[in-house]
């Protein structure tokens, strides 16, 4: 096994996928993920913190792009036009390579409450990232954690409709807009089986 | 040690929140809390799967309470009103009692990041009742995302605000009222410093 991979992450979460697939979430252990990887126990350690850790790198990823594109929006730039900028930051990660891991995960998650929770973690991170840097930009207190909100449910409707095809900024961009629309309308009667 | 407490729930609360304060959250073990108590460690596992669940027995009887508001609105109720419904349902157990508990668990939260994560879990299960209890009055899938979304927003602003004075329900629905508003401004500039 050699101690110096370059692309030794990506090794690892592909094994890691394979084996969760294969045996299942719960019975993979991390020197299983990094002999199938061809690397050692201590180098899968190197990269990620635990088992869970390997299905949520990506998220730690995207919260560091969208906290770029917010950064980069000019002075001024209202809250909807900084999410755009996140969402349009973070495309580029959002790769078809991205997209088939993606489709396997959302099985390993719906099948296993421990990774459910630590979903649930990197997702207020997210939201936690966003709210801070739009802070900074002097957004005030609540519409921050609003916006950030939004942002996050934004994310996971463009996140589902990306991996049916498609470009992930536009689908998150457009989610944005239908939420904000449907959130104007709140005060409509609910007209049953419509 | 009595076997038979009508009271015991409430009393092994009380008991880890002096605990918790006392000794530190993760230096308190399940006996100790029945122990002070005066109940046996059956007892306690009879009442909490573990530790952590103690801090957020509430969030389970104010996810049933906000279910059975939201069940009891008039068929046709707006969104809105089914959320107000659910915050008023909600109110006979924001007492003054549990307004020094949630004081005494703010403290504990921001300390451990494992409570954290599984007050992050009771949060996303809050929002999922409140996302059914909506399906199944005819009100669509997105809508019922947000709404639940924006529930636990309000929620969590109510909250805070709760601790500080007057009634939980009064100030969720003002916070509801307060977030959709905000939400209709996103598209205005952010003035730095305003």
């Amino acid at each position: 096994m050699s101690r110096w991979a370059p692309d030794a992450r990506e090794r690892l979460e592909a094994a890691a996928l394979e084996l969760f697939a294969q045996n299942g979430y719960e019975r993979t252990t991390a020197s299983e993920i990094a002999e199938r990887a061809g690397l050692n126990r201590a180098t899968f350690f190197r990269h990620f913190a635990d088992k869970r850790e390997v299905l949520f790198g990506g998220e730690d990823t995207l919260a560091g792009l969208f906290a770029d594109g917010i950064r980069a929006c000019a002075a001024g730039a209202t809250p909807i036009e900084c999410l755009q900028a996140a969402f349009a930051a973070a495309d580029s990660v959002m790769t078809d390579a991205q997209r088939t891991k993606a489709a396997q995960r959302v099985l390993i998650l719906a099948a296993n409450e421990e990774v459910m929770e630590r979903g649930l973690l990197k997702h207020a991170r997210m939201a936690a990232v966003i709210r801070t840097a739009l802070s900074e930009r002097g957004v005030e207190a609540i519409t921050a954690r609003l916006t950030a909100e939004l942002a996050l449910l934004a994310f996971s409707l463009g996140v589902e409709r990306w991996m049916q095809g498609g470009s992930f900024a536009a689908h998150a961009t457009e989610a944005l807009r239908e939420l904000q629309s449907r959130a104007a309308d709140l005060d409509e009667r609910v007209v049953s089986g419509a």
